[in-house]
């Protein structure tokens, strides 16, 4: 069987990773890339890729070898990819790989909406950005979000879950809602939670001068833990955390319902066992969730299937019965 | 020059690391330990260590071998610990290594009052705990608070200062009073945060079922690592944080300003520039702050000047000129 070749726009720290680990997978698939910056193209063209000299030209090649596109641009810059999609290559199988999926989903509705979309968001990255921080093995074990919204294209959803396997990735269907929710909390909740940790050591006052250097000079392990995605480009944070604002707000509200609780506890009892023990549980359930056996599923498994296993927590390797 | 030997009462991580440390010390110093545990000691002594049948024996020796002792018990043991130092060695050398420095100040004050206490804080550990997770590496690079209150010893000073360096850790100078604040910023605020978000992703409800299955099999990087120490056994993130309420509630109030702020802009205008901002700024600064250059003091240095170097978050590496 010959596998779809695979056209990725956006060749940052994801889309860069997504060129190498295709071009090194069992599937022996073809991948091209575009990017709107040319000394990216020219820095993945000297690594040994294929990189087409513009989007329009990636996309008139994936017309013609009827390929799967794969936006991996950041959320500002959809709208206008997307508008390119939909002059040059209006009906052609697309996901993306940006984490926020109702965004995604109605700006794919409002500038392609002939496209064959299939949304994806593969939970990886690092602090840093950027053609030459990107991995072929960033993907290796990882979390891959495929939507599995009521009404969507069963035939590219396959193919979408297959490009996450050929990644080594593992799969978890969801809606667009629950993803947005879900990554609000475990993924967008932790950038902010970082940010304000790393504010309130350093401890600027009006004049703009630290009061914490005692403090920044102490901090160690648990705080180079609990800031280091605070090191990420802000731009970067900026596009995920205000593209879920929704999904974000309702993490926050939690975070500052509990926060203020054992705010309240420790100056009234000076207890917090409440708080430490419910966060050393929830730590220990994730632990077990990431050590759960990945699961196998039938080809023709059905939509609302999947969305149950998503809820259940599942992660789906591959097919039950190979081809 | 005879160094003097150090008598490390509890063997847990922190104790446990310390005497394999200073065992291994270019200083050839003597070390002993003792602790409650028999189990404990047993295993110190299969890895040939010299432990002591008991505090009481430990202490008898401290006297008649005139060591440093130093208090490695978590705070809820330390008055009784302190008891037995002032029954059976009363004006001891003493130090300690407990992460809360007013309590533990006020306990010496008065259980044994009449000790030659400088108080200690090595700010090293892992989620961990126990002899057998301890190493003889655990301090290296790791910063040391030593006491710098006014009226305190400074020939014990100078000797909790080289029993640091002797485990190669950089020595901070602070009061007490600067010490909790600091460490509540730093390290007690975030257990707190580390809990309030493993909480928020489990998302228990009313009947303790998690409602949140998805949300943790997509957690990844900015989750493990913000989540990280809420693995710490409960009892001794509760024994930190409840010991230093005041610097804690200080910290959390900051925390809860900052993230309400956040909140009320996310949900307003969307933005979210100024939090992301202020903690990546706040992240490089203490990027640099790691990077600074350890300085070295004179000997006859005074507390006030030591003081006022922790403020402007100078760390200690040595003497200026050898003995």
């Amino acid at each position: 069987m010959t596998y779809r070749p695979i056209c990725v726009l956006g060749l940052g720290l994801i889309g860069g990773s997504l060129v190498r680990a295709v071009s090194g997978a069992p599937s022996g698939r073809k991948v091209w890339g575009a990017t709107a910056t040319d000394s990216t193209a020219d820095q993945a063209r000297a690594d040994g890729y294929d990189v087409e000299p513009n989007v329009d030209a990636a996309l008139q090649r994936a017309n013609e070898e009827d390929a799967l596109v794969v936006l991996a641009v950041p959320l500002p810059a959809v709208p206008a990819v997307l508008s390119r999609v939909h002059e040059v290559s209006p009906t052609c199988r697309l996901t993306d790989v940006v984490s926020v999926k109702r965004a995604m989903r109605d700006a794919v509705r409002q500038h392609a909406p002939q496209t064959r979309y299939v949304g994806g968001h593969p939970m990886a990255g690092t602090e840093e950005s950027g053609w030459a921080a990107g991995s072929a093995t960033l993907f290796q074990g990882a979390r891959w979000v495929v939507a599995a919204d009521e009404g969507l294209d069963l035939e590219v959803w396959s193919e979408v879950t297959e490009l996450a396997w050929d990644c080594g990735a593992l799969v978890v269907p969801a809606t667009a809602e629950e993803h947005d929710a879900a990554v609000g909390r475990v993924s967008h909740l932790p950038h902010l939670l970082a940010a304000v940790l790393a504010a309130v050591a350093l401890d600027e006052g009006p004049a703009g001068v630290s009061q914490g250097k005692l403090a920044l000079s102490l901090a160690a392990g648990s705080f180079a833990d609990g800031t280091r995605v605070a090191g990420t480009r802000p731009e970067l944070v900026l596009a995920m955390c205000q593209g879920n604002r929704e999904g974000l707000l309702a993490a926050v509200d939690d975070a500052l319902g509990r926060l203020g609780a054992a705010r309240g506890s420790l100056a009234s009892t000076g207890g917090l066992a409440a708080t430490v023990n419910a966060g050393n549980r929830a730590r220990s359930r994730w632990e077990e969730t990431r050590a759960a056996e990945p699961i196998l599923i039938d080809r023709d498994i059905e939509l609302a299937r999947l969305r149950a296993l998503g809820r259940q927590g599942a992660v789906l390797a591959g097919w039950r019965s190979p081809s």
